[in-house]
């Protein structure tokens, strides 16, 4: 079956007339009509079989994974998606396989009015490349270099789970958790949420923010080197699921959930005079966001416990190389 | 070595403060910002090791190509590129390796004023994707669909080197080609010329338009069918280099120059009353454009050599399943 025939099968489901598409898949490229007042933010992110999932990882999961992770760097810069193209290496055609990895991709896509309008498919090992184009108005970014001193930093949502649903993985004969918790920490692990609902309330008093995949210390690092500043961080308001606080013993378990990545949480930075606004921003959506320490001078991280000083961990997140 | 500080040593030569782009590599995103006037285009596409290119082809040679198939989707659009971004598999860290791939990546971006303001490097078996947004003014787009009937169909360049290329890679000992010609065939096949300055030349007036990255036959097909046209082709007026000539023994020789791919040639229309332009413009700037045929009611091409009919060849070119 031809590269054309498959993608008109899979992947044209957006491939109707839409106000600023011009031209969707199935030409040399996409044609789109971008508003002139805004700017557009562009991402891209690849995962891999066996290094970013693994290979009996159900197509539904790689789809909205796939989706998710550049979504979610579009979220830390405070942006709306727009438009993504997909590059797709597959060993061979599996029919069953593409239907549900279209299905993973194109659920999450149409959650955020994300339309798919260009792309490619090649024979090679199973790799997901997606590529996002977003929308912004002017000052409305969220650089990681935009940290100020005394900004409050806040998490979204809680940290550790989708690390935690990966040991499970690893370890399927794990004792101590119960089912419901199992299903909780592989769907964390298996369907990150990208935090755009979010970063699209904020970002007009926001100042900073990442997203965090690689592990909360490594990407709060990153984004105060990016900002040339330090952090204070309380280990003790780290936000813990219901299903984590079964599993937490002590304060090394604590720092495991600092360090584990594939959060897809964002971690952002706005001034004190801002807190009423975003809490009560909070309280009514019932959204979970937790502050979690603040900015300060200097440039590294510094993490107390209860008011007691204690280290950072020595791993501080995953790196690709 | 964090991908950080590699995507910093290799791929940040672009990053100088630049009038259409507001945050480069190394944020969760790029910010662009696109003039009001203009349509963007975008495209994307992977080359994979093993299928694409063989593991011990030159990285500069990969860093031009996986960078060339993509600005060659662009001139097929009539388009002017922009902005890239790469995501980049490495099964490991060779620096050499980098070095090399950055330098044909941006000798050739540099020759186009492309800026690369964005990507991904990940763990895996060796693979490159490039996704390119590019820009282009109202009426100006070279659709596949566009071909009307009597239009000349044109070809750019010479067809069938590169695949010759492939063949000497494939076949070392042919005994065949002087060594200046086997230098210039795998030139062809490693390096191939985007047509970006043809295709902003004639993308006023020109009606349609496709890359040759499968082969002329299954590429012109294509375009026929998104136009709902046929064509005649006169393969007598296929347009043969210097040292194809020396190859070429017959008429199935020369029909193998059809389906050969790789070629990243444009086969264009145009109207006939705009025939004394383009070629004017193909005299004056010494430029190889060949007329091979035209536009007409059906769906089919029709292959003819020296007036007399001959059957198009059985194997149309490739297809990546």
């Amino acid at each position: 079956m031809s590269e054309q025939t498959l993608i008109q099968k899979y992947f044209s489901r957006h491939n109707a007339v839409c106000e600023n598409i011009e031209v969707s898949v199935g030409d040399d490229a996409a044609i789109v009509c971008p508003s002139s007042k805004k700017k557009l933010v562009v991402t891209t992110d690849t995962l891999n079989v066996g290094i970013h999932f693994y290979p009996d990882c159900k197509p539904e999961y790689i789809g909205h994974k796939s989706l998710a992770v550049n979504l979610s760097d579009i979220a830390a810069m405070g942006a709306k998606p727009l438009w993504a193209t997909l590059s797709l290496s597959l060993p061979d055609i599996n029919h069953d396989w593409l239907k549900m990895f279209s299905n993973g991709f194109y659920a999450l896509a149409d959650q955020y009015n994300l339309k798919l309008i260009g792309g490619d498919m090649v024979k090679g090992p199973l790799s997901v490349t997606i590529q996002i184009i977003g929308s912004i108005e002017a000052n409305q970014e969220l650089l990681r270099s935009n940290c100020e001193i005394d900004d409050l930093l806040y998490v979204t949502g809680y940290l550790g789970d989708a690390a935690f649903g990966l040991k499970l993985l690893q370890n399927n004969n794990h004792v101590d958790v119960h089912s419901n918790d199992k299903e909780y920490f592989l769907n964390r692990l298996n369907l990150p949420n990208p935090r755009l609902d979010i970063a699209n309330n904020i970002n007009s008093y926001a100042h900073a923010a990442i997203d965090i995949s690689d592990g909360f210390i490594i990407d709060l690092q990153r984004m105060l080197t990016a900002s040339n500043k330090g952090a204070e961080i309380s280990l003790d308001k780290i936000p813990i699921s219901t299903s984590m606080k079964k599993i937490i013993k002590n304060e090394d378990d604590m720092k495991e959930l600092l360090t584990g990545g594939e959060d897809y949480e964002l971690i952002f930075s706005i001034s004190e005079n801002d807190k009423n606004k975003l809490e009560a921003y909070s309280e009514n959506e019932k959204i979970m966001l937790t502050e979690v320490g603040k900015i300060v001078k200097g440039s590294q991280i510094s993490l107390t416990n209860n008011g007691i000083h204690t280290d950072i961990p020595q791993f501080k997140g995953f790196d690709h190389f």
